[in-house]
């Protein structure tokens, strides 16, 4: 597909209270512009993901408000899809460099949650769900608990499976400055925290945030100076499934996810074997676990385990498993924070970031090829992109 | 850009108060399909135009949703752009089929808006618009107010000159069975109508409407029968401005729209003289007068008048002029109305049936050229699109 990445940036995610949105992006425009080593009259578009500025902010046309922002005036565009809105917007403007109708156009993921009620903030969520399911007053937690208790059952999955989710995810994030949560847990404070959805307690959920990142991609690069790496995007694909889950056939599998890596393995002519790194979508912990074995990094009803072993956890490859696959390097959605329109560029910059390596003390020696898996809803949508050093 | 259209469809436009955003997109989608000649199988990715479904409906995700109603699990995402959602759809399914990723994919616009309190909809809609604009109480017909007041002190426009445009929009809408407004007005009833903003009046602005549109996109198409016309999208093109129009240095123009247009005569080789019909974004009347203007097909000033001579209207080419652009041939957002999601969508599904010569008793003698304007806030956003039959 001929794309580049060219740089890429995130910001600090939490309760940024005293930050607009406005300032968020522009921060991080103003990164990725300046590590592009271009000017900002290269921009040919703009591609913003984002869900809730229009439900909550009462702001829509985020395209054309940014463009303004950073004195461009290109085309520009808001792509929506849930939680999966920033994986999407990277993924049209794949499709627009590769297009050839776009030389060089940025992607902005953005999301200011932490402002509104969360009562507020749960129902605007529950527009990425299915009618039935939010007129009978379910809400995210309760869906991915309905997944835990499916997936426990069917796999023997334990509450300290779910909880050495958070602990490695948490661990991950106190080398990340970035983080909302930079601290680690303990599997007794997880196991200890309140129920949100039993089993899904409060650590095991992913934070209400505030964040933007931001990626300039361009048609293949040529490496303008000797010690500058080529990141290419080689593979980008998307899939959708039901937007309930009361019309799925198994709850402890989505099936956009397992489609969508399916396609990207094939673009990319890669498996699962292959990945170094990888950032998924772990909006609960039981997500993250689902999602190593969608994505094919364990067999069915083995991730669980393999990962309170320790096997996806920074220094694990040192345990003398063969297995040498770091996951959610960044402290992933449940201990970054997760703004849902930025989530999913925010999961590129990282893996960026590792494959340039200057991930500083959450590098994973010597990454050259990683996977991001971004999910929208509770599995509707699911983008799954692998980025490979050249 | 190697871009055709196989299929194009839209609904009814109105207040459909009986009828779901599901059921007005299946419907659309499948005449598409049907007339495309292809299996639902083919489509290998949906983009849906729409700005308010989060906002008044509480749905977000209509990527998935559409995707899940029609039985298809293919890559599905929302676009927006304000009122301009649905060109930038098209752009997208442009981009999407150019990039080579995709071959045949489903371009929906949709906007359900009168099951809400008129207070509400003006509400979400002044989210196209700017921060301070939105908070010093200003609408969309104040600002278009502001434009005309400008447009009619520089050139001498004058209320009957807007009124002239609803009546020929009003007249092309008679002819017109999917027009929310099938009726024809005269320039006194139009001058009579109660003031909304001055000197715009109630029959001055298109309404709020209910509605939806779709066409299948592909890779350059090869007739399957002989009887078959080829219809290309030869150039898609997209600019952006500020927000607000206060920050505009000249209030008688859209400099996006003058942009887009530029760009999308260079992308197609051809000039304003060139084209002979046209689909505009005659949000409000005097919208058209400043559009024929920045698409250039008449000087500065110098549009008004001619379209009161009746230059752009039906039948108009017997009046002996030597022009032979006829614009608004549905009857415009005025009187066919403007679901925003679907405005985009539905001018080319108008442009598409007038090229293949099936647009009954509002069809363009030989048609063969055609463009589309779409208009997102008070000119924020711009997309024009030129479509050619082979």
């Amino acid at each position: 597909m001929n794309v580049s990445i060219l740089g890429a940036s995130t910001s600090k995610f939490g309760e940024l209270w005293q930050t607009s949105p406005r300032d968020l992006v522009k921060d991080v425009v103003a990164e990725s512009i300046d590590q592009a080593g271009v000017t900002k009259s290269k921009i040919q578009a703009v591609f913003v993901g984002n869900m809730l500025s229009g439900t909550l902010g009462g702001q829509d046309h985020l395209g054309a408000f940014f463009a303004e922002e950073l004195g461009l005036s290109v085309p520009a565009m808001k792509i929506e899809g849930a939680c999966a809105s920033g994986g999407l917007a990277v993924h049209a403007g794949v499709l627009a460099v590769s297009s050839g109708l776009y030389e060089t156009v940025l992607v902005v993921g953005v999301e200011k949650m932490t402002d509104h009620k969360p009562e507020e903030v749960a129902k605007a969520l529950m527009g990425a769900g299915a009618d039935a399911e939010r007129e009978a007053g379910a809400t995210f937690p309760a869906l991915y608990a309905l997944m835990a208790r499916a997936h426990m059952q069917k796999y023997g999955t334990t509450e300290e499976h779910l909880a050495s989710v958070a602990v490695k995810n948490h661990y991950h994030a106190s080398l990340n400055s970035h983080a909302q949560f930079p601290f680690t847990v303990t599997i007794e404070q997880v196991l200890k925290s309140p129920t949100v959805a039993s089993p899904l307690k409060l650590l095991d959920c992913s934070p209400i945030t505030d964040g933007a990142a931001a990626l300039i991609l361009t048609k293949n690069q040529v490496p303008r100076t000797k010690n500058k790496k080529v990141i290419n995007i080689v593979a980008s694909a998307v899939a959708t499934d039901t937007l309930g889950v009361a019309q799925r056939e198994d709850l402890t599998t989505l099936k956009a996810a397992v489609n969508a890596s399916k396609k990207a393995y094939e673009q990319a002519g890669i498996g699962p074997k292959d990945i170094d790194v990888a950032e998924v979508h772990d909006c609960f912990t039981i997500a993250e676990i689902i999602a190593m074995e969608d994505l094919e990094f364990f067999g069915k009803g083995e991730a669980a385990s393999a990962i309170n072993k320790g096997k996806t956890k920074l220094g694990g490859r040192k345990n003398g498993t063969t297995d040498n696959l770091i996951v959610n390097t960044s402290g992933g959605l449940k201990a970054v924070g997760h703004p849902v329109g930025a989530t999913g560029v925010k999961q590129i910059v990282e893996i960026y970031q590792q494959l340039i390596g200057q991930s500083g003390k959450k590098q994973v020696e010597g990454a050259a090829v990683g996977l991001t898996h971004n999910v929208g809803g509770s599995g509707a949508t699911a983008v799954v992109h692998i980025l490979k050093r050249e």
